[in-house]
């Protein structure tokens, strides 16, 4: 008798005739109910389930629409015949996992996941790339939110699908930004904007590469790159970064068929080490670009923040070759649960870049880039960064200080004119120690922190230990204790 | 003399130093200033252009930080040696726009631009995909975002780097709506919320296959699917939905080297067709998938609107294998302009899914997402659907009467039980005649449309003509007009 396999619960949130559906279906797909068996007219399961008839006859429909049953003319309903696919091995056999195989993945998926990356978090102390998200204007952004969710409300093509290169106004409001602060020259339609900084060197890795094309990364160097080359299975020769002057050597390392065709520079101030390139680095990075007709990757993702006079005019500004493609993001100038960022690209890529882009579908949502743009246009992007600015000069001053107090056995630290972190290289008592093991016991203690040596990617260069320590997101007291912290492991890592 | 060349503008909002900066940089670059000559000292430039002295102090300052100036000792400062740089290929020549090659391009980049796609478009009329966004609870989900940005205001971790596939209360909300309006069975572990479903189909599409793999994708059939398997440089063959019963028949288009590493399949709403494929096709798909371990890409992206009962449920809710990667958006049950989309992938991909989706960085702002958890949480999803579905309904009717009365001579409608959208194909008069001619006439008259014949993507295929007509976007008033004009249209085109 079918009312006695099915259990109702009329606790449950969901309506029982989906229950009653769900329950038969399950009888059919196990072969409880084999094709052809007659159901129960409505009116009986009805009142053997205690249930109205309605929620039978719903159930019995959507089981017939959904091809379970078999309309039978006046004798009822059957399990219908297309319900026998379920013998076969898909339904068939029990589900054992371990039958499943393990999926067939691309070569893109398994370097990507061979790339190591930071694993999801908690602890801000140290954490790099991380701004003071606390101090984030939030209910001013909240304001701005809202009003801009009412004002598009009436802008029927901004909710559509339209402007998938971002909304031109805030393309023109970055423009603005970028061109006072970074000398970057460039047009409108030069701008795409994009969710995050990753997508940005993913969408130029892709448009720019084939599998076994050759890519020039720094080393050490930003991980976010070294993904997105490891993504298109580029060929990717060092930049080394600890080599006196590696912009002027660039041509030396080279052999016939290893020209690139992207170069990825970070010149404004070079992650992790902070080094910043010198006009006649710049100079010959371009000129070696030109000669070889090749790409230039400039992630400018911090250079809002400078300690000492202005910061470096972007390389863009020197480029009149449509060489550099520049990059830049709001997760470190305001925060990064905004999820924009922006790519500047050469006039001839402005096709190629939107054409990719469409079809990439990497977009912030329409309300975030309206509320983005009235930050920027009423000033509270500048007063944010200002006000940013001295506080992680403070914080700046506060880890070095610190460092050099509790630390100095171990750690030295190169002092940054800028940005929001730094890199503390071993020392003295440390040289030798692994700083993966002690970015561990840190991560255990509750700081965080990056290795720079896993930042050296391609297991060619001689690699150099240390820490990378970000102070935008520890308040004083924080970084007090986490250096203390730091140093009473250090002390036992490495006595 | 120096100051004859700088020209100062005093209305501009660019800080005056920062203009001197720019210009005598220009001239530099531009080797109006040679290396080595001495530029007059701060007081007498100052004199010289009426600015204070400390505007060309902090100018002076910035060109020597770039490197642009050098110090003289006592004697002043001069223009740099790094400058010579200049007088090299790069700045030396004229900007001639003409000597700038045209870019090396990669093969993913080519093959996306050969992907025709609709160009931006302001019309809704007929516009398909384009739900309803002006009857949209605007000021609910003002109200929501305000709420959300907030709330996350105080939490630091979510606005970090964390949850790169997405907010887990988002996930367990999606997860209840599909579980129970789509029969998906999933853990939360298994959904990644990206910006859009283009960026979902083309995380799978790079996941699963290499260049050269073999895909299976449906004809007609979605553009944005087209385009993430030409991204991948995939062997597309095609699912020719035209057929009877075309599920039924792969195995016997099948040659040796062509087993499918991936299969699109939109079967609750087929796109464009509007076909619901029956019980023994997905048993039959299912089956396929399993002997060949192949994954299915199910792409469900309009049945939240269905006019008479349920709509079927999901694939995904009948695989016991693990084979079925659902899809699914917030773009047409809301609005497009959010942004928000989802995979529900099997649990054996979860873990390369989240990789890839973290190195692919297609990841909607965390306010808007929480604010989505509220908005389907508090019913207000749910609402504006069933609201939506009456509308929609009226709507369709009201084409396909409208068609029915004025464009029959040319049109036969496709009645559909659900969506945002229906196939008319051409009869009658209209044999013959080329879709996207019309499609262009329409277009210059204001309305949108898509030929059915662009959807057939393999060249290889039989072709049928026809509109994909929206309906959702458009009032009774606007149909009928729209009807009206399409239909003297076709007078002319096809007499």
């Amino acid at each position: 008798m079918l009312a006695s396999l099915i259990a109702l619960d009329r606790t449950d949130g969901e309506g029982l005739s989906r229950q009653l559906f769900m329950q038969i279906r399950r009888l059919i797909e196990r072969g409880r109910l084999k094709p052809g068996s007659r159901l129960p007219a409505s009116r009986q399961l009805a009142d053997d389930l205690g249930v109205g008839r309605n929620t039978v006859l719903l159930a019995y429909e959507q089981l017939g629409l959904e091809g379970y049953l078999d309309a039978d003319g006046r004798r009822g309903t059957r399990v219908s015949e297309a319900s026998r696919g379920f013998r076969g091995s898909h339904h068939g056999v029990a589900e054992d996992a371990g039958a499943i195989p393990s999926p067939h993945l691309s070569q893109t998926a398994l370097r990507l996941m061979g790339v190591p990356r930071r694993e999801e978090t908690r602890s801000m102390t140290f954490l790099p790339g991380m701004p003071e998200v606390r101090q984030f204007p939030h209910d001013v952004w909240a304001r701005l939110m809202r009003r801009a969710a009412r004002q598009v409300a009436s802008r029927e093509a901004l909710l559509g699908y339209a402007h998938y290169t971002g909304l031109p106004m805030l393309k023109e409001a970055i423009l603005e930004h970028v061109a006072l602060a970074r000398g970057v020259v460039a047009d409108m339609d030069q701008v795409m904007i994009l969710s995050s900084a990753q997508a940005a060197q993913d969408l130029v890795a892709r448009m720019l590469l084939d599998a076994g094309d050759v890519a020039l990364h720094e080393e050490p160097g930003y991980a976010g790159m070294t993904a997105a080359l490891a993504g298109v299975c580029a060929k990717t020769l060092p930049i080394r970064i600890d080599a006196a002057a590696p912009y002027l050597g660039l041509a030396g390392e080279e052999s016939g068929a290893e020209i690139p065709r992207l170069i990825y520079s970070s010149p404004s101030h070079q992650f992790p080490t902070g080094r910043v390139m010198a006009l006649d680095e710049r100079l010959a990075l371009l000129r070696y670009a030109q000669e070889r007709d090749c790409f230039i990757l400039e992630d400018d993702y911090d250079s809002e923040f400078h300690f000492s006079g202005a910061p470096l005019s972007s390389l863009q500004g020197l480029d009149r070759r449509g060489l550099v493609i520049y990059m830049g993001t709001f997760s470190k100038a305001l925060n990064p649960g905004l999820r924009v960022a922006y790519l500047i690209v050469p006039k001839r890529l402005v096709e190629a870049a939107g054409r990719c882009l469409r079809n990439v579908g990497s977009v912030p949502s329409v309300t975030v880039q309206w509320a983005l743009r009235d930050f920027l246009r009423e000033g509270h992007f500048r007063s944010h960064v200002l006000r940013m600015n001295r506080l992680y000069r403070q914080r700046r001053d506060c880890l070095v200080e610190q460092l050099r107090a509790q630390a100095s056995d171990w750690l030295l630290p190169v002092v940054p004119d800028g940005g929001i972190q730094l890199p503390a290289y071993f020392c003295g008592k440390a040289v030798g120690l692994d700083d993966r093991a002690l970015l561990g016991a840190m991560q255990e203690a509750g700081m965080e922190g990056s290795a720079l040596s896993s930042l050296y990617w391609s297991g060619r260069t001689e690699t150099r230990h240390g820490l990378l320590l970000g102070f935008a997101a520890s308040d004083e007291v924080a970084i007090r204790r986490g250096v203390g912290q730091l140093a009473s492991l250090l002390c036992k890592m490495a006595p």
